[in-house]
């Protein structure tokens, strides 16, 4: 079919082909009224055949309600907003309610340009998220709103996001079970909390195992694959374990230990962080790593936010389990 | 502020505050009637005051519009579709059209689903995007429709797509420029459109340079370092550089190559396909490689849909053109 069908049917279309008044045709399609059972059939038959699809926008208008949540997103790369926004999505089609996609690219005056837009459409509600897990200053408009990833700095807000202590806790018990008893860890900046919060973790949860310092570097498979070097050359076999803050370093971590001639995990056990495919599954070894579990924190913030809608909001900080998957980078072949 | 704040200010508020009637108020906001210009600053300042923004839900009611756009993708990984969603975002917010995400999972249920919905929200025309670029059924919808990176099989619809070819002939030309004269090509599943049209091209492109058949595989980093194996095998010294059709079988060429104690690209020069930049620039050596511009292709799908829904539809197909990204693995350091 060309780009431009016939136009729309409508309500009078069908009550002219089912051979009743609109009221009657409209009656009959909202199951309102009292009608024969013959003639809602009749009505509903020839919608039917028409492809009459009734426009919701009425119902939105009367009911106050537009159906509609926006997404500000500020994660054009989208690395995590993605699988949050999937998620999200997909707990609220189940309820009928659309999600209007607002990406930001970080730029503060788009943000306002989109949420005076998104206020004007009359959305019901709006989630905010982000790439970084620093909290964010929170937006200030008069529906209700749930972040996401990074939460808002204000606590009568409500926030969802990764339990990062317990996903790097998760990894170190894995270690020790194994029988790993010196454990190092690399990981991106130390400007960046998740980076402080996955090392805190860490040597909280290693205790005496935990070996010198928490390493700090890009989130890159290059220090990952520099910070071996340096990590061999000061404390060489002291060393049984490597926990990551990130996949990518934990991918560099793996290919110089291997070019080096040492075995992971005979010699080394290395875990990762994020279970993101690319990196996890194509590191040789695969890696042992911590899955954020993004879809399923897109789909709570949903529910949160259609609760808040229903005049039943949650305020404070909601913190989502992450999941450890085990691979060969710990538990060998 | 607390997740549910105070109710939206009503144009009422608004008159109240600036001590006029409602329908002065409506007449000064929206630029129409005659006022005395002290009258109509009155009111604004009154709006802002209380942060009043007009509900354009009634603007698209008597317009006939929604000034909302569906975008149904098949993707949920992302890899293609996320791009193009950004760049059809970007376009459409400039001219104040939100983007409803619909995401289909591949499944025709949800699919079907989706469109009822939208066709009730009266959107204005939806973008139909999937993650292959072999040709898909049309949908059917009484509304414009454009469809990205996988074209309608209906040649009468508008589809905008990559062009591979074009793509898949600018890495020949360039090793050619560069001097080599041996080129073999390692690609994905020969079931694949993609993989087929861009060992199509490279074979034309490379005329008596072509070396061999083209190698089909899976579209992994795996595939590219055991296609090494078997091209070393076979052809040893007879080849000087190796096309690709993506950066992750690009990447395993380069590792293995490196493994064996071959130079990239002194022995052999190597190319990836589609500058993904957490393969293209982790590759050691990094990776010369087609831009596919999927940002760009999704901006002149919302262009063209912005014009069908103008009722200036375009049907037929548009090729979008790709851009060679030049980079170590080719040119050296």
């Amino acid at each position: 079919m060309a780009s431009r069908g016939p136009s729309l049917p409508r309500i009078t279309d069908v009550a002219a082909l089912a051979g009743v008044s609109t009221s009657t045709a409209s009656k009959a399609l909202n199951d309102t009224g009292q009608l024969r059972e013959e003639t809602r059939e009749r009505v509903r038959r020839a919608a039917e055949q028409l492809g009459f699809t009734p426009d919701s926008r009425g119902r939105a208008l009367s009911s106050g309600r537009s159906y509609t949540v926006g997404l500000i997103t500020t994660d054009s790369s989208g690395r995590f907003s993605i699988p949050i926004m999937l998620g999200a999505e997909d707990a609220l089609s189940a309820g009928e309610m659309a999600l209007v996609l607002c990406d930001t690219r970080d730029d503060p005056l788009r943000e306002q340009h989109y949420l005076r837009s998104l206020v004007s459409r009359r959305v019901d509600g709006i989630i905010v998220t982000g790439r970084r897990t620093e909290a964010r200053e929170p937006i200030d408009v008069p529906i209700p709103v749930v972040y996401a990833f990074s939460p808002s700095t204000d606590p009568a807000d409500t926030s969802v996001i990764v339990d990062d202590h317990g996903g790097a806790s998760s990894t170190v018990r894995h270690l020790l079970s194994l029988g790993r008893r010196r454990i190092a860890h690399v990981t991106g900046p130390a400007t960046h909390n998740s980076a402080r919060a996955r090392a805190a973790a860490t040597i909280e949860s290693a205790g005496d195992a935990f070996v010198g310092e928490p390493m700090h570097g890009e989130w890159s498979e290059r220090w990952g694959r520099h910070a071996v070097d340096v990590l061999l050359r000061c404390c060489g076999d002291e060393v049984d374990a490597i926990s990551c803050g990130s996949d990518q370093i934990a991918r560099g971590v793996c290919d110089r230990l291997r070019e080096l001639g040492r075995s992971v995990p005979d010699d080394l056990a290395v875990t990762g962080y994020d279970n993101w495919s690319v990196m996890a599954l194509a590191s040789r070894p695969p890696l042992t790593t911590v899955d954020l579990e993004l879809e399923e924190l897109g789909r709570r913030t949903a529910q949160l936010l259609l609760d808040a809608i229903a005049d039943n909001p949650h305020p404070g900080l909601v913190e989502m389990p992450t999941r450890l998957v085990t691979r060969e980078s710990t538990l060998g072949t």
